[in-house]
């Protein structure tokens, strides 16, 4: 396995993987990896002979208050992991590398990046579908691989590169979560002991919106009052971000639970902003 | 020669090319073409071995009101004068495939697309950037050729390339002029006799400006007043949208004209909205 600190090293390496006939698979992280990492890289194993994995903190995607300098960095045991997994190359660039001289150009897809974590987080998006159109100039991945936990970035990505041509195919992978249910997670790392436990109430409120959905069908105001009652009993400490309903391709408010619908929430417990969704079609 | 309509046609083109070692070189148009696209194509034939030229008028650079609709094309001419010239592949998708849901996705340039032509047309760069940032994904290219007459656009054209890593390196051709100055332009279509011969003022004021600057660089504001002054003698007719010296880099105005600047105007003569300009380095 290759650690590369710059865009020349790492083109070098996929011109050679290219040659020799194999297929690129991307997986692009902000490190700090956990399970939820490391079946996104058995997936791209799977798929690809060839696997690149970015650990990048990108400051673009933190608006000013956020927990960039908190951020976890393990740079070392995420090296020790990718190794273990058999990845070709871990790119690990610094900031002067993916930025030499800042970066005027900013990549939006419209509303798509205005709700859900969008309303709270107005800059991060453009942020995010930035360095990501980066790393796939510099890497130009057969495949790239997400995590569904972050639904609402899968599917910006997924129609940025619909919208750009960007020859990548985006393959999404489930949500890995600790045995309580709670969606395994970089930040969960800043939860003390109580504030942990009450962070299972985010997958079991969306455990009772499924039951509701499944059962009964009803509006979407009232799965998401149940749920906001639900984390409020057992989340005293949580600030709930948001709860919505959604359509999964448009993300915009459903008036009806008939169909496939997105249920995603994002609650702030202590210092950790988490969040945590479900796909739900009654119909099934 | 190919013309193509579908961009699984040039991708197979050009993977076709590729397997054969060929350099592509891509000229982006939008059709009508005079001898200054003309000259890009023989710049692309010059460094390339395979050249593809896309024809396309893109309805996202035109705000409404602007010459979408009226703006001319001549395919069939086109067609022939890319066969003369040696062109592999002409790719003319229509709308639909080159927006088939639309586009959500926006590329933009920050300051750079707000100055100059960027003040009156708002949205142009952004409809500019996205489509080009299509056209390289599609096309792949190792050389994008661009006139100077588009200078801004030229400009944010390299600095969005630099910004996401676009694999791709960017030739800006000189400025091709009629006898008198005037330069190429798709849009010099629309003049009338009477128009046509104010139109050759542009380069005067900027042949006027480039005098001044060598002679004594006096302050811009005094070069763009003579500037004004010539147009409105020799252009009575013509409304001017800008007269501006700037940083070529930066796009920014300037104080002096003791170092290398961009002299750059619009103006709107009849139906036709002509721009031009030239760099000057009083030093040279």
């Amino acid at each position: 396995m290759m650690p590369a600190g710059t865009i020349d090293e790492v083109r070098t390496a996929i011109a050679q993987a290219r040659q020799a006939g194999k297929t690129i698979g991307l997986v692009p992280t902000m490190g700090a990896l956990h399970e939820g990492h490391l079946s996104l890289i058995e997936a791209a194993r799977d798929r690809c002979g060839f696997v690149v994995v970015s650990i990048f903190v990108n400051p673009t995607q933190f608006a000013p208050g956020e927990d960039l300098a908190a951020y976890p960095r393990t740079p070392q045991a995420d090296l020790a992991a990718c190794e273990a997994r058999g990845v070709d190359v871990v790119f690990m660039p610094d900031f002067t590398q993916m930025y030499p001289d800042g970066c005027l150009t900013e990549v939006t897809v419209g509303d798509l990046g205005t709700t859900l974590c969008g309303a709270g987080r107005p800059t991060h998006f453009a942020g995010v579908c930035t360095v990501v159109a980066k790393l796939f100039n510099v890497v130009a991945p057969d495949y790239a691989f997400f995590g569904a936990k972050d639904f609402q970035q899968a599917t910006i990505i997924q129609r940025m590169v619909a919208d750009l041509n960007i020859p990548v195919e985006i393959v999404v992978c489930p949500t890995v979560r600790e045995p309580d249910g709670l969606a395994m997670s970089s930040r969960n790392a800043y939860l003390e002991a109580s504030q942990r436990a009450q962070a299972a109430s985010l997958y079991e409120s969306l455990c009772l919106a499924e039951r509701m959905i499944r059962q009964s069908r009803p509006a979407p105001a009232e799965v998401v009052a149940a749920m906001r009652q639900l984390l409020a009993e057992r989340a005293p400490d949580g600030q709930v971000e948001y709860v919505e309903i959604v359509d999964p391709q448009t993300l915009k408010n459903v008036q009806t639970t008939q169909s496939r619908v997105l249920v995603a929430l994002a609650v702030k417990i202590g210092p950790s902003r988490l969040i945590d969704n479900i796909v739900v079609d009654a119909a099934d």
